[in-house]
């Protein structure tokens, strides 16, 4: 019965397999590089008591009301001033929309530009959550070959010259799932492409903050002229996941639909999680919390990288990402990456195979390594245990 | 430019002229029945400063962490348990998903069931915010003839008979923006007919709780054999709207989308959120709490009723709601109330006129007022300048 009362788009949107097999990787003894979790004991938990107070303290009752769909303007304030000064961007308070983590800002992106059968370009591959966020407006992706540097200029024009495009969604800095990074020549490219066919273009930005070295490159939407640059990132990796509270930074002309999708969809975000963070911004120096995470995260990324250099057969291509939360893995043509997770599983330890990531592509032969959520002996304890499985399975 | 790049969807969705009007309405000096705002004075503000510093100190990096997208188990189990003792429904914890405000689970509602050009059945007049969600996805609406108790029974029905129905979508207790319940005859035909056609029902329920006087009325969720119908209510009016937190109760064959939906749009709810809720219901006498807000509304709406019967012309009718924030007012048919409401604010008070309720009829002479925010002096006051604009205007 149930079927056939429901939209068509829930015909794309499936349960995925692969998350219910990396249930069974919950349990501790699993070494699991699955999720893309941050480091818990690096949320700045005692700031947030004290903040917490503060905010119930100083503007309790309003915190608890309804309030505007924008945002909290110190907040929104902050974030312009915080992004104008990190990625070379001119946005200002106006330009920014508060939205429920980035997921959120990816979810409203489908909503306020695809049809039904309209064409997304990605890189390829993509990030799965955005996959799954897209889907739910019917679009059709097309994947466009991308190397070290991002997206190739040739075949992204190709594709435009052949396809009327809706948007072009990237993620520049320390990619999900490979963990590479654009140059700063793609960059420019990828805008004056855009402003030459007048694309929007759709920047997902949520791990640029977490460089390990070399100095953070501008982002596209700082080459953006004609306003067709949608810049979103979130809070998530910075200070914590678990208040939700990701923005959107667009030109007036996109930002006030933005606007009326989120009071359509939910209204506002928390109004307390908003306060809560602006006050912490405002109190506290996040740029020292950032560079603790950094810190704790480039000595995660070295680990994880020696260990499959020592560790890993010497046909495996993996990234040693400059920034992030991720590392990618290519494992020879012949070997399938989710055969393997059996085998891994068995052995406790998981990843994500990269097939996911896909959105039309068969590639069966990657899959992605989270090395942010675990301490490094940790780490390394588990790359060789993945590393005996694929000799195992491989040889 | 902008206008070619967007999605088809976005012609229907348009900022409000009236909330515009009504921005100005935001000065002290203006008395204004056109917010559906509860009364902040009522947040429980202590206790909640009381359980967002045991959160944050008994599972603080847990409650900062992502988590799993249907939500925080004890609050589901006690907003099942809750239902279940309240409105004679028979769910579970397995039933829940939470969401950000019930205004989402409209959207989500609509993500769900409709394709573009599908048909919603709905109250006429109906809620105003209910209508923007559904608008994002393109669906035709037809209002069926409603009376004080309800919608009419045969005229629903030849509707369903006439076309391919996708759901109904209706507000049985004290209805924004009417005031309106429906009797308990009418919810029992209601699941009947839903029944007997096999389609969906989304019962909207976020102020069932406040009842001023008489029997809380099973809702019709509770009459529901073939798992149709979809209940969505909020702690937006009972406990804080800045927290953000509603939820959907449906059979598993509905929630299981419902989440996949969810995992789409925002992961999940702010964590924190849910688990301060959780531990205020634990702790705390919530039953207690919502008496004292059903005693204040109470007054309220004695308040406005008593003002309303003492101060407007005769011929005009009104509700006198049992419960909720709302009381709706006809005028006579030669009046319209965008007109009066002009000059309203020229007089310091204001309304929202009826027209934006109404998805297609064209309703002029009638307006809704909100009593929950203002204290009783305010409301008479309020009144008797409304009620001069009326004589003046309608004169």
């Amino acid at each position: 019965m149930v079927a056939g009362l429901l939209a068509k788009r829930m015909n794309a949107m499936k349960a995925s397999e692969i998350r219910e097999i990396l249930k069974i990787t919950q349990r501790p003894e699993v070494i699991s590089f699955a999720g893309g979790l941050p480091a818990p004991e690096l949320f700045p938990l005692e700031e947030m008591k004290h903040v917490a107070e503060l905010v119930l303290n100083e503007s309790g009752r309003k915190a608890l009301q309804y309030s505007t769909t924008e945002g909290f303007e110190p907040l929104r304030e902050q974030i312009a001033r915080r992004m104008n000064g990190k990625f070379g961007t001119q946005v200002s308070c106006e330009n920014i929309l508060i939205t429920s983590g980035s997921q959120q800002a990816l979810d409203f992106s489908g909503k306020l530009f695809l049809d039904e059968g309209d064409i997304i370009l990605c890189e390829s591959p993509t990030y799965l959550a955005a996959i799954s966020a897209f889907k739910a407006y019917q679009p059709q992706f097309i994947e466009v070959p991308t190397d070290e540097n991002g997206m190739i200029m040739a075949d992204l024009e190709e594709m435009i010259k052949k396809h009327r495009i809706k948007f072009i969604y990237v993620i520049p800095d320390f990619q999900n799932p490979t963990g590479r990074t654009w140059s700063l020549e793609r960059r420019k490219q990828l805008i004056e492409v855009a402003n030459r066919y007048e694309i929007p273009v759709i920047e997902d930005n949520p791990y640029g903050e977490l460089r390990f070295e070399g100095a953070i490159l501008p982002a596209i939407k700082s080459f953006d002229q004609k306003g067709l640059v949608v810049f979103v990132s979130t809070f998530s990796k910075t200070f914590c996941p678990g208040l939700r509270i990701g923005w959107i930074a667009a030109d007036s002309h996109f930002i006030e639909k933005y606007v009326l999708i989120k009071q359509g969809a939910d209204l506002h975000t928390s109004s307390i999680s908003q306060r809560e963070i602006a006050k912490y911004l405002e109190l506290y120096d996040f740029e020292a919390h950032i560079r603790k995470i950094i810190q704790v995260y480039r000595n995660r990324r070295n680990a994880i990288v020696d260990a499959m250099q020592a560790h890993f057969p010497s046909d495996l291509v993996f990234t040693r990402p400059q920034g992030g939360l991720f590392t990618w893995v290519e494992l020879p043509k012949t070997m399938k990456a989710v055969e393997l997770l059996h085998h891994a599983i068995q052995q406790e330890v998981a990843f994500v195979p990269g097939d996911s990531f896909f959105p039309n592509r068969i590639v069966e032969n990657t899959f992605r390594l989270n090395y942010s959520n675990m301490p490094d002996e940790r780490i390394y304890e588990g790359i060789q245990r993945l590393a005996k499985v694929i000799r195992q399975y491989g040889g």
